[in-house]
């Protein structure tokens, strides 16, 4: 038999080696995390934070918000999921990429893309409506944007038999038929938001029939109507336990570079708010933060979206026009009118307040590029590699062949690892307009 | 450690076992495969049509056609490339699709919807082009319909550094812009055909400047256009030789059953023509030549296009219009109109011949189906499985739920494969449509 040089191509991790626990990182911060405060005026306060998440939240998820266990064992019925929806996903060596590039340096991706529902956010889904069936739950609330969460709670909740009601921002909910289609497939309940649903809801309707909505104005009614029907919050990507469910992927991708024989050099990762990096990057940093490793850590944002590059670091609101809570996190301000982009998952005023602690202590970098070049990047993606990232993971490919050609010039063989945060069958109209094609 | 039911999941093939060997089935069919006739009005000889092929197919092609072989290497740096995309795509045991159903049954599918381009027609596509290149051309013509096949030809062309020439129905140019963007994006040349660039395509331009085409014109014009630019024409579904480079499904799927140690008494694909098909159930329908295996092989088409369930066997041309080559296959004549439906893949009058030979001869059976009750299949794929199914690979979906209601009804414990052509991310609008959501 023939013996083939099989890593070269994708590095496979057995799924028998899925990790079992996720890695918690708040342990480990080089100082305390600053704590919530409650509301406009109050002093900072984790535990009156987590009581107003008393009864939407699931107490599993408050409990390991501010837990200090450095490692959280994941449920068997996770462990399962996790394998049906493809998980452990490849570790892709971007060999004819590589080659285009004529780089001296090693460049691999960590395909979240290969997941069924098109992006990372299932992950943290399945384990979040897990702990909330355990809990007595039985509707799924989830407020969404451009519609990537809420394609994996319409999904897993068909699948786990609970209901799910999604609220999406009206403007999104309009320009993105196909993402509403597959919720509606999935039978979801879904509303445009601002809803008639809530009362904040029908006070927006009232002033404008049309009013195109925001992520603020969704995620507080879908808050509202969660307290009011008993139903469940899924929380998004700024929060501790999202992102300790998300070390899934970072904890495969370190396994996987071992069994490669890879020690990275740099790694990479687009921020909307921080999961999807933070998922990515937290057994890396934990290396980093134990001296262990001296790699880079680079978040990449978009250019017109970059608090961690040029906004501040204090207190400031999750959503605007709410009260509360406020989080010390960069950001431009919560009311900062984000440009669109085709990229929508990177459109957040903040950054999430973990990462923005490792940002300001300079364990991590942070970056930000220009539209246009993210989306060549994508297509360069596609045409060597053959997948097309979404746009938030061009972000990080864009970084990528940067550094791969800066290597190149130093004939450096330098080690760059690029997180794909999700695959871009549904953003091919985005890369279309930019590119004009 | 504690052990996991892994296999119950997912049955993922090392990617050291890799089949290194296409199996060619001509050698073993039950009685010769008839003969093409050259022209109309003209008598059956294999070697006056390969000779009409010279120049236009590649030379290894035309030996791979009637090769008596019943193996036949797959090139290195193929094999390298399937590993690339991904290959071995998984088996995935559709359990909770079985538990939905509540059937006695066990249901596989396999997952080629797992491909980075969305669909089987990768396979055949690399290993085209890597005997094209081998033998000196430099540029790839492919006529498409749906598209599917162009934006597999579009990226391996890209990623190989040969240019793409892609002629695509009218009519699906104006539809499907997602996948006409997606040529683009990979840099190819791509054309509504009917298209000025060859004679043919002018006449009917002149006639109707509006013509939306069909599959049959855009067919002679790929083959025109190739042969009056020293181009390579990628060939389609009905050839043996794509079937036997589309095997490397089946032969995978094979070793991942014996894996699960599980013996099929049910395989189920959707037929276009029949590469799909073939690909996927040669090494089963080898074993039932040979006496080792009595599973049911099952065919399924739309019901609105299903020649080998009420066509007639006998010789037709493969598209209308031309004088010839003419095949003995199913059909319902060249110049049947076909309805438009969501899936157009599986739209074409006629069956394979060597598919239809062991159709006329009950080794495989066949069958077709609505197409609302394909897309809920879909749907219900989508909702228990959480990955959406390409339209045509729901028409498998449908028969495999079928044969396990069945199943729980004589409390069977039988044991079906379905496989999956491809995904559904761009067809959402389709089953949209359908599904009235």
């Amino acid at each position: 038999m023939q013996t083939l040089d099989v890593k070269a191509e994708r590095i496979v991790l057995p799924q028998d080696d899925i990790p079992r626990y996720w890695h918690n990182l708040l342990p480990e911060l080089p100082e305390p995390l600053p704590d919530p405060i409650p509301e406009v005026g109050g002093t900072p306060s984790r535990k009156r934070v987590m009581d107003m998440m008393e009864g939407v939240w699931a107490k599993e998820h408050i409990r390991q918000e501010y837990s200090d266990e450095g490692q959280i064992k994941i449920p068997d019925e996770v462990i399962n999921y996790y394998l049906h929806i493809g998980r452990p996903t490849p570790l892709h060596r971007a060999r004819r990429l590589e080659e285009y590039l004529k780089t001296s340096a090693r460049i691999y991706f960590k395909r979240e893309d290969t997941l069924p529902t098109g992006s990372f956010k299932i992950n943290t889904v399945i384990s979040q409506i897990h702990y909330a069936m355990k809990e007595g739950f039985d509707i799924m609330a989830d407020g969404t944007g451009a519609g990537q969460t809420g394609c994996a709670v319409a999904a897993v909740s068909a699948t786990m038999g609970v209901k799910a009601k999604i609220f999406m921002v009206r403007s999104s909910y309009l320009q993105k038929p196909l993402r509403v289609a597959w919720m509606k497939m999935c039978g979801a309940d879904i509303k445009p938001s601002p809803s008639n649903e809530t009362e904040l809801g029908r006070s927006y309707l009232k002033k404008n029939p049309e009013d195109p909505g925001s992520l603020g104005v969704t995620t507080v009614e879908t808050m509202d109507w969660a307290k009011a029907n008993k139903a469940f919050g899924l929380q998004g990507s700024i929060f501790n336990y999202v992102m300790t469910q998300q070390s899934i992927m970072g904890l495969e991708a370190k396994k996987q570079l071992e069994l490669a024989g890879e020690k990275p050099d740099v790694l990479i990762g687009c921020v909307g708010a921080g999961s999807n990096f933070m998922g990515f990057s937290i057994p890396f940093i934990s290396d980093k933060l134990k001296g262990k490793t001296s790699c880079r850590i680079v978040d990449v944002r978009p250019d017109e979206c970059a608090p961690e590059v040029y906004g501040e670091y204090r207190y400031d609101l999750l959503s605007p026009g709410t009260k509360g809570p406020l989080y010390k996190m960069y950001t431009l301000g919560n009311e900062f009118s984000i440009p669109g982009l085709v990229s929508e998952g990177l459109r957040f005023h903040g950054v999430a307040p973990m990462l923005s602690l490792l940002i300001n202590k300079k364990i991590v970098e942070a970056t930000s590029v220009k539209e246009k070049d993210v989306m060549e990047a994508g297509r360069l993606c596609l045409e060597k590699e053959n997948f097309l990232p979404a746009p938030e993971s061009a972000h990080a490919i864009k970084i990528a062949v940067d550094e791969a050609l800066k290597a190149k010039q130093k004939n450096e063989k330098k080690v760059i690892v690029a997180h794909i945060s999700g695959g871009g069958f549904l953003d091919i109209g985005g890369y279309s307009k930019v590119l004009n094609l």
